[in-house]
C-alpha cells in the first residue's frame, strides 16, 4: 500500500462540478488501495474575493485578522470536497492547517513550517479514512493563533505532509501535463519532462517556469520528497521531481532540462555613481531597506574621465516604485546623478544539471542568440544556469532559437489546456 | 467599569458598509469605558449561500463537513469586524468558536453547549482589547472537532459567554426596538416593552414571537444574564429581559405582556380513534417517531353510539407532511377511520405574569373574541400564558382586538424598520 499526497489547487475546485470531479478521482485512488491524503486550496477566486472584501472595510487589511479571513477559503472546499467523497462510499475527513499539525512561527501571511504533527490525519489514514487537509494554513503554538503560508502555501503544505508521513510520493495538480522544457504556449514543441532533479526545477522555477512554487520544490529537496507534477483533466503521466542521492551517478542526465522566460522583471540603472569603494554597498543597502528583491546586477566599467560608474540590477516590477522611491530619497548621501528605470526586458534562463561537467553552453547559448540578431544586455550564471537579459519584444524569438539549439524541440506540438494553474 | 457582551446578527453585518457602521458603535461603547465581547453571525446570506452550495455538491449535507463548510460564515464576519475596528484605533481580536472555548457536545448541526471557557476572551479584555467571537459556533472535545448549535446559535453564544464571563448585559441587536406587546406590523399600536421577566419572554418566544429564540432565552434565565434586545440602527433603549429574584415582590408587573401570534402550525385531526385505553398513546407514540413537536392537543367527546372519538393536535407546517405519511403507516394497528389536515389555522397566546394572581383573563379574552365574531377552535393554557387556535384569516383581527381590550395599544403607531433580524 502506498501513501500519496495529492495537492489540487483553486482552478481544479472552482464549482460544484469540478469538486465532484475530483472527488471521484480521489475515490479510485483511494479504492486501488493507497492512503490518500489530499491538500486543497480555496475554490476558484474565494481568496481574490475575500481580499476585495477586506479592502472595502479597511485600506490595508494585514496580519492576524487577514489570516483569519483569508483561510476561510479552504475551509469551504476541504468540506465540500470531504462531503462530496463520503457521497460516493468512502469514508473522508477535512482537517485545518490547525488540526492537520502545520506549525508555523507568528509572521502573519507569509509564516514559515516550524513543525508539522499529523496526527489526527495519520489516524484519519489507519481507520481507512481519506484526509482532506486545508492548504497555505498554519497555526502558531505561541499565540494560538491562525497562519497562512504566503504565495504558493498550498504546495508547501502538502511536501510538509508527504516529508511528514513518509509518503511514497506528493502529486501536485494542475491544468497542464507537467513540467515543460519551456512554456508551451510560447513554443508550440516545448517537451514534457519526463524527469527532472530538484535542483534543476529550483533554478526553473527561480527562473520564471510558473508550474511549481520555488518555496514547495526547496522543501522537498531538503527532506527528499519526491513531487509528481500532473494534470486533473487525465491520467497521463506527468513529471517526477526527484532527489538523486549525492555522488549518485547519472549518466543519462541530459545537458539542458530547460528553457525559462520571465517577464515580471524591470531594470533600473543608477547613473554617475562616484566610483569610490562603498558606493556599491550604500546603493543595495538602500535597496535592500525598500523589501526588493534584486536578481541580476551589472557595474559597467568606470568611466576614467568622469571617475564615475553606472550600476544597474534588475527586480520584480512590483517592487520597482517602491525601490526608486528609496533610491531618489538617498541620492545626496550616495551622490549619483539620475536613475533610469526599463521595464521592457526580458530574461532567459536555461537550466541543466548537465552543464556542470559540459563545457561550451554559454559559447552555444550567445552563438543561437547572435544568429537570430537578439541582443544581450546583462548575464548570470549558476552552476546549473544562464541568464540573459534581452528587450522584452524578442523574448519569445530567443526561447525558440534556444530551445532548438539545444535539440529540446518535439517532434508534435505540445496539447495545452486552458485555465491557470494555482 | 462594565462588562457588555453584544449580539449582532447577519443583517446587522451585511456588507462591508454595515460592517463599518457596527464597528463604528462597539467603538463608541469601548470608548464609553467599557469592556466588550462582540458575538457576531455570517455576514447577510452567507449560510444560506454555502448550504446551496453543499447541496449542489451532495444531496443531503450532513454532519461534522457541514459544520466544519458553515462555520466559515462567522469566520469571515468576525475578521472584517475585527479589522474594521482596529482601522478606528482600538484594539479587536477575533476568536473562532473553539479559542473562545465554547465547549459543545458532539451533536452536528444541533450542539448543545457543555462548558464555557472564555480564556483568551478574558486576556484581550484584559489586554484593553475588544473580544469578537463568531456566533453559532462550538468545539467538541472528544473528537476535536468544530460543532454548530443550530438555529439561534449566535443568540445562545452571546448569552453563553455573558454568563461565562458574569457581564453586566448581553445587548442583542436586530432591526426593531426592542420587543413589542405584540407584532407591529399586524398592530400598528404595539407598545414596546421597557422590562419583561424571562419566564414572559419565554412563553411569547414560544407562542411565536420571533425577537428572541427560546434557548438564548432559556439559557439568560438559567444563568441569571440580563438581555437588553434593541435595534443596531439607533441608540433608543430596547426592552430588558429581567430575572426577577424568587420571593421578589413585583407589585407593579402588568397583567399582561404580550400577545403572540403563530401562522406556522397546522392542525391533524385523526377521526375515528376506538375510544378504549392507549389508543391515545399509541398515536402520539407514532408522531413522536416522525419527530414532531406538538403543541395543543384536543379530544372530542366519544360519540356514544359509535364508541369513537376524534383527537385533534396542532405541530409545526414544516411537520406536517412526515407525520401523516406516519400516521397512515399506523392506520391498521390504530383502527382510526380519516386523517384530516388543516393548514389554515393560527394561534394567539396571550401572556402576562400577572394571570397567575388576576382571575377573570380567560374571561375577558373570550369575551373580546366572541365580540368581533370570531370562533375558538382549540385552547390551552399554562400557568402565565393563554392559547386559542382561530382561522388563519381571523388572527390578525384576533390580535387587534384583544390587544385593545387588555389596553396595551399605545397612544402612537409605532416606527417600524424594514429587513428581518436574525
Amino acid at each position: 500500500m502506498s501513501l500519496i499526497v495529492q495537492k489540487y489547487g483553486g482552478s481544479s475546485v472552482a464549482d460544484a462540478e469540478s469538486i465532484r470531479r475530483v472527488a471521484k478521482r480521489i475515490v479510485e485512488t483511494r479504492k486501488a488501495g493507497n492512503e490518500v491524503v489530499v491538500v486543497v486550496s480555496a475554490m476558484g477566486d474565494t481568496t481574490d474575493e475575500l481580499m476585495d472584501l477586506a479592502n472595502q472595510v479597511v485600506p490595508q487589511p494585514t496580519g492576524r485578522e487577514l489570516d483569519m479571513l483569508l483561510t476561510a477559503g479552504e475551509r469551504i472546499s476541504m468540506a465540500l470536497l470531504a462531503m462530496s467523497i463520503k457521497s460516493l462510499g468512502v469514508e473522508a475527513r477535512s482537517y485545518t492547517g490547525s488540526q492537520a499539525g502545520m506549525i508555523t512561527d507568528a509572521q502573519h501571511g507569509s509564516a514559515r513550517i516550524v513543525d508539522v504533527t499529523p496526527d489526527r490525519v495519520r489516524s484519519a489514514l489507519d481507520s481507512g479514512a481519506v484526509a482532506i487537509v486545508a492548504g497555505f494554513q498554519g497555526f502558531n503554538r505561541g499565540t494560538g493563533d491562525i497562519t497562512t503560508l504566503g504565495r504558493g502555501g498550498s504546495d508547501t503544505t502538502a511536501v510538509a505532509l508527504a516529508a511528514a508521513l513518509k509518503a511514497d510520493v506528493c502529486e501536485i495538480y494542475t491544468d497542464v501535463d507537467g513540467v515543460y522544457t519551456t512554456d508551451p504556449r510560447m513554443v508550440p514543441r516545448a517537451q514534457k519532462i519526463d524527469r527532472i532533479t530538484s535542483e534543476e526545477m529550483l533554478e526553473l522555477a527561480a527562473a520564471g517556469a510558473k508550474v511549481l512554487y520555488i518555496r514547495a520544490v526547496e522543501y522537498a529537496r531538503r527532506h527528499g520528497v519526491t513531487l509528481h507534477v500532473r494534470s486533473s483533466f487525465n491520467n497521463n503521466e506527468g513529471t517526477l521531481v526527484i532527489n538523486p542521492v549525492d555522488g549518485e551517478s547519472n549518466v543519462e542526465e541530459p545537458l539542458i532540462a530547460g528553457v525559462a522566460a520571465d517577464l515580471s522583471q524591470a531594470k533600473i540603472t543608477v547613473v554617475g555613481v562616484p566610483d569610490i569603494p562603498g558606493k556599491a554597498a550604500q546603493i543595495f543597502t538602500t535597496v535592500a531597506g525598500a523589501g526588493a528583491n534584486i536578481d541580476m546586477i551589472v557595474q559597467n566599467v568606470s568611466a576614467a574621465a568622469t571617475s564615475r560608474t553606472d550600476i544597474s540590477f534588475t527586480l520584480p516590477k512590483t517592487d520597482g516604485a517602491g525601490t526608486l522611491a528609496a533610491l531618489s530619497h538617498a541620492r545626496d548621501a550616495i551622490g549619483f546623478e539620475t536613475l533610469e528605470y526599463d521595464e521592457q526586458i526580458g530574461k532567459l534562463s536555461l537550466v541543466g544539471a548537465g552543464m556542470r561537467t559540459n563545457a561550451g553552453v554559454s559559447a552555444k547559448l550567445f552563438t543561437a542568440l547572435y544568429e537570430a540578431g537578439i541582443n544581450i544586455e546583462m548575464i548570470s550564471t549558476s552552476e546549473i544556469r544562464i541568464s540573459v537579459v534581452t528587450r522584452a519584444d524578442t523574448i519569445a524569438q530567443a526561447v525558440r532559437v534556444v530551445h532548438t539549439a539545444f535539440d529540446l524541440d518535439a517532434e508534435e506540438q505540445a496539447q495545452v489546456h486552458g485555465g491557470t494553474g494555482r
